[in-house]
């Protein structure tokens, strides 16, 4: 099994060559297993019965440690798994060659799962990655299968669902698109990928469509692209929403963002936080998380909103909540968490104290008006260190931009750690069990998980955390008319 | 218009005609219309429109100072209103003899509302209170008119949509049932009360309930028996569930209880919080709230959960979490606030310390074992002062109990503050408007406030305390495809 | 033993005649007792040997609950006692009652200690009272001895000493000066006082002074007297700082503060504090007990400082330090605890917002500037419950001043709860004792305890919350070269 | 100039001729003086006079790029430096590499200061390094001088101090002592330099010692020895205690390991810190920082202590206090932070949970009992990376120890941040200042700087967060006899 196909860039191949890189990441696994205790209960639970038995995943999720555990927890399970990052800064090269590697397999025979990811890619090599976990041909082969893709999709981010429906689209119509005015960079390196696709086959895409049981997403902005497609009637496959279970969003947002903000901060700066005034765009989850942890080291943090409910909870919960024109000048750190773009501009950049931080834990790189800056006559742009960019401004002063404006707590930390991704991933293993085992169950639409399945998913991480439940008696059951053993809440509670 | 009628206990009728009392009540609605900016403002925007004229009020709400300002807003949108507490303690006397009085009354000529409320009633004195906000023979006869009765119900409970729903019945069946063996006290009264009315009419709760256009719900517990009614068919008109806008349970509930735990704590004991043990039983909103209260006072907060999410959540907001019974001798300060009942039992209090206290959040006095306490052999009840009981048990030790049980943020201190409720009631005069106006839309059916209204409520509530908020460029906007006045989220956002 | 001289106001002894008032004064004390360990196990270990016998202390401290435990504690070891107040609203008139009264007294038969204080005296009625501890006329008598005042004072506030002080000066100059322009009504007062006592005696408080063993002050307002009449050598007797002993000002100004100013400001006002802007002039340790109070009830607290030290420590909590005039508009609540004065002067006031709070944490009422707000043409005053004034200010706007403008956590609410005062007073008595029992290891001057003695003052407080302290082995003793029993840090540690 | 003596280990020039390792020590460097506002006001204010003209300063202390700034900083007041690293993991070779070659040099043609430090230094190394800052025969030939030492020791745990003291007395005996049996084995090490030493000179630890002016000492531990030399008349020269500066001692310990605690946990194990049992060990300056980062990032903190008065202080914060051997079980991570010396044995690691996290926050690597460790039956050490050790422990378990039980803040993260360590040092410069220009004011002793010159530290950091001073009006002045300029503070305040 191959690792990287003959057309791969070399960076990956010589990387899992490098023994003590997939030494290190198998030692990382072995750590980030213990701080993952939810997946490592699916593995006790149904390591025998392998319920994943026949499912080829073809993942798109940020290539690091914890994804590791859960793509051995897929395999534990009975699944063949491809796999690529979808951030090109985000994979831990050590957690990708012990992947590949595998827990058995030495760097000279690998017996792991091949996987096309390395810190740092280009777009181009980003969207050949993407391309790879595709193509099946090298499985079919040896399985003697007439199938040529996977036939579950985990993605975060919705890249790989999109390269479907994209790639689907432009076989049926005969032609990619030729690329036009408004499009950004990324759009013409994905159009040029699916016209060398085409070239290559007239109906792989319509092929693999045709095949996939479902996607399982991880992100907001996946499971808003998702929405959209169901809207206009043009989603192709069931899918699981797994950013809107509560132990994915009300954990991984919030209190995920609360551990890597600080510490991307950390590794990129060294800045003090302590006393400086933070400005965090977004009280959503992420923006809670963040402005909590700034909090918490001594900072004053001034949040903004658009949605007077969330602004009203930020005021309460004792922030200013102001427009970042009326306070830009007077903060040390920009932190934007919202989804929306263009939410930090060159405007605001022209007018920050000097050395101002600027960071982004939202999801794209445009929240920050990247290109803008990019393109402002005058501005100089020097590398303090890896993803660490000093920009010097007309303005005379300078800022610091983590990540060139992508998600700095992959850029410049390690992502959320292990435990608050054992929540999402324990959720993201029960959905893809849900797709595949009962397919009947989800006509083509967008589902969140079962209470009862996102209870169990908190219920796995509990003992490691030395919480004691509470287990009503059947008196209490009765008289609340809620079962002992759950679900113990109306869907549309808020928690 | 008189305030009682002539089988009123005395005692009200006493308080009012004490002119310092309604003066001292008037000063208080003064300022707290100044906490209240969302009620101020629908008085601005619907004071000449009057959409509630017509509107015939049975108001079911503790009678505060907060709940005066609502009742004046009702009035000056256009309605007639009879208000009762839902609560034997809850009557701020003050408050209930300004509204009797009116803004523009006297004490010998009230010019105000028809208020059946005073603090400390005995509970046959609260359910003929309840009895009275229906009898609107007074009104009619004024009015010229055929009805008897309110056309809307706003509660808080359920006890004046339950006492409706019980009379039809009893109406229906020509008889009240005899009190059965199990049933409460409270129960018993009741049926005295229904079993009175039904010798004095046998249709007037069954013309009621064919008047009323429908009932707005103001708690958890109110709102959980109109789910009850509305499944089994038996629920009569539509209602709106205000308690689940998020700008009730997530701000009444949760910084309702951070204000005024301490608040009660405080006034009922004056004991230092700082440095001790709490215990909190339910990690819900009030829980929540309850939990960053006493933290912030510097006390030491174990949890008790039963929900594995919300389990899990306390122990990431850095709470120890575990069963009361592995705890309860080294807590000085027991907090309920779950909703379910029978959480802190007799056994618990007889291995307390030595006068720890303990205090009910949540709502029914049976959170407490109260019951079993009373009938506890050796145990000796002495008053400390109002609402504060030391009970001498057989263990040798005292336990301080609070409002004998009940809701001590209502008891011990004076309830939500002004703002928390001005949220509230902003929700409460929106409902009644919707379901008044707009009868249409609701058919018989449980309901929430469009996510829409729900943000407005926010937004009126901004400006008081500085908040500026962002708003969405155009370009935003349509990147997002979220309007930039709102709505902004999808109605399952967790908030 | 009367409770008042027949020249006294009517006022405390027909309060005292309320039975009901000194036996809830004394189910209070009973519960205060429960939170004053520290003053029960001086009972204990001191109760038999009486080391205070002989000592007749003449008390001027606010006459709460906490005092009363206070005072029976010191005559449990062996003191006589009188009492005065040392603020005009503090007094909790069944706290005074109960130890009028006495533990084994009765109203009609008091066995208690001579109190003269009330809630709410006038400036002549408060300074006429501190005369009255310094009369013990009536005890000589009883005893038949040739003293005829104390031989202790203990002090809050420096007032009883500054009598001794004055009167002396004014006997040893034959006559009492006349009032001077800029005198402040009060200083007129008490000359007025003196001159008086002058017309009685020529040498009372010359003798008085004479007997003097020395005195125990509580604050930092009277701390400062007590240096500055050293420094120009005109103490009379040594005195030993309460105050700055660590379990004293960290415990009772941070933590005391940190409980009183939410409460004082809920029973005033009952104005949600989330959400609020709050400025706290000052960050010493009563401005650190108040902001992290307002933070942990959810406001955003500006702190303003003089001292670069302890506005970095505010900037490096996370607050804003900012001037009261660039902000002034922006703040809800206004708290004041300094020791300085016209921290808030009129000017700032006629900027406020409507119906801003005002209030007093610091000491004198002078931090805001009353006496320019009494005299501010068009300002009224409406007086909406006791100790709280609206006053209507010629902006149009009203601002709401606590206990006019003295302090609120004692006028206002409580004063500092039970355990706080536990450590405050054990240090006193201790300290008590060390003047009394060792007068030769303190000749004329300002001391402070020993840390083995401020150390075994936490000690004894560890037991109730629960604490488990970690004792050094002899190993660990040697190495560090500090005895495992104490003292642990050197003088200049700062906690 | 040269970097390393022949004689030097090969490492570090190795270090410096890597072009790119001065130059990312650049970036750094200029980014830290951004945030080192104190000592880039210090060149500014007396970069012209330059009032070390003269000084030959030996620095011992953490070789980081906030030293670098305080290196160029003493040479910009006009210093001659020569620096070697108090810890042999805490040297960051970039920031040596950048100070070496020096703002204007280049790696061919170095114009830096003399550096001796690496990161990963042996023990041997160390102490080579350390005798290095006292050999100025370089300096003293091309000043054509007699002298052949430094003036001034800026000393970081003593180190420095002890080698001058140790050298002459064995100078003195004429003979270097055997090893003795319960000798460290880095008392070995330090007496075979001084063997070394005497064998080529008899007289150069007599010849420094009677050169210095004094020692401007960082650190507890370094004072503390100072004090025990002072106490027992063996103290050679004066030395200021810049540890107990307020500047330094509330902010580098309590806010810098607040910053540093978490920094290092992310950076060795990435483990999600929210909802951890973390037990911090001891409850001063550090362990108050390091429970409020722990609390700030949701883990529950349980603290440990020997002295009552900061037990007390740790409960009223809302930790739980309890003894090590009671919790061990409970804890996820450890953090020592005391000072003392096995605050945590092998047989508490015995009893950790699985892969439970050792850290030490407080000095010397005794704090946790590594020797013990070390020598333990069964133990295997597996190295996960750089500084993180897995022991596998005779258990079944495995602890995780970082740093090998030395500083993690400085051995896992890069140490205290520069705004913190700009408090620090330009205190340190202060003290340099103070006793080179005015060796008459400080005979033989231990002193801290005026609180004038601390209150001037914190003030040049103040603009820097947008902190606005009030200003004493000149009444308030008079009222508080307090300078509006300051000092603020009697010396005793505790902040």
């Amino acid at each position: 099994m191959t690792v990287a196909a003959p057309t791969a860039p070399p960076t990956f191949t010589y990387k899992i060559a490098d023994l003590s890189l997939a030494e290190a990441g198998r030692h990382q696994l072995r750590l980030a297993e213990n701080e993952m205790p939810g997946l490592m209960a699916l593995r006790s639970e149904f390591g025998e019965s392998k319920p994943l038995l026949g499912a080829r995943i073809a993942g798109s999720l940020h290539m690091t440690v914890q994804t590791a555990v859960l793509i051995e927890t897929l395999v534990a399970l009975g699944a063949q798994v491809r796999w690529a990052s979808c951030n090109i800064f985000s994979t831990q090269d050590d957690a990708a060659a012990a992947i590949a590697v595998g827990p058995t397999g030495t760097v000279d025979a690998p017996a792991g799962v091949p996987v096309f990811a390395w810190k740092g890619e280009t777009l181009e090599e980003y969207w050949w990655c993407t391309t790879q976990i595709f193509d099946w041909s090298a499985e079919a082969t040896a399985a003697g299968a007439a199938w040529t893709g996977p036939n579950m999709i985990l993605d975060d981010g919705g890249d790989a669902t999109m390269l479907v429906h994209k790639g689907r689209e432009f076989e049926l119509a005969g032609a990619v698109p030729a690329d036009a005015a408004g499009d950004s960079h990324e759009y013409g390196v994905i159009l040029a990928a699916l016209r060398q696709s085409l070239t290559e086959s007239t109906d792989r895409w319509t092929l693999a469509a045709a095949d996939l049981l479902g996607v399982t997403e991880e992100t907001t902005t996946g499971v808003h692209r998702l929405y959209e497609l169901a809207a206009s009637k043009e989603l192709l496959f069931p899918a699981i929403n797994v950013n809107d279970s509560v132990t994915k969003s009300k954990f991984d947002n919030k209190y995920g963002i609360r551990h890597s903000l600080p510490d991307g901060l950390n590794r990129a700066t060294d800045v003090l936080i302590g006393g400086k005034v933070v400005f965090v765009a977004g009280y959503g989850d992420v923006g809670k998380g963040a402005a909590e942890a700034m909090r918490g080291q001594g900072a004053r943090v001034i949040v903004s909103e658009i949605d007077p409910i969330n602004a009203l909870q930020a005021a309460m919960d004792g922030f200013q909540v102001a427009r970042l024109d009326s306070v830009v000048e007077q903060v040390d750190i920009f932190v934007s968490g919202t989804g929306n773009f263009n939410v930090i501009g060159v405007d605001h950049m022209l007018r920050m104290k000097h050395l101002a931080i600027v960071a982004n834990v939202g999801h794209f790189d445009n929240e920050i008006d990247m290109a803008a800056l990019e393109s402002l006559e005058g501005a100089v742009k020097v590398q303090i260190k890896p993803q660490v960019d000093e920009w010097r401004l007309p303005s005379g002063r300078s800022v610091l931009v983590l990540s060139e404006g992508r998600l700095m707590n992959l850029g410049n930390a390690t992502g959320h750690p292990s435990f608050v991704m054992s929540n999402s991933f324990t959720n993201q293993v029960l959905a893809q069990i849900e797709l595949y085992v009962s397919p009947e169950k989800y006509p083509i639409g967008v589902y969140v998980l079962p209470k009862l399945l996102d209870e169990k998913v908190a219920r796995l991480h509990l003992d490691a955390l030395g919480v004691e439940l509470t287990v009503l008696t059947p008196e209490q059951s009765a008289y609340l008319g809620i079962p002992a053993e759950g679900p113990y809440k109306v869907d549309h509670y808020r928690y």
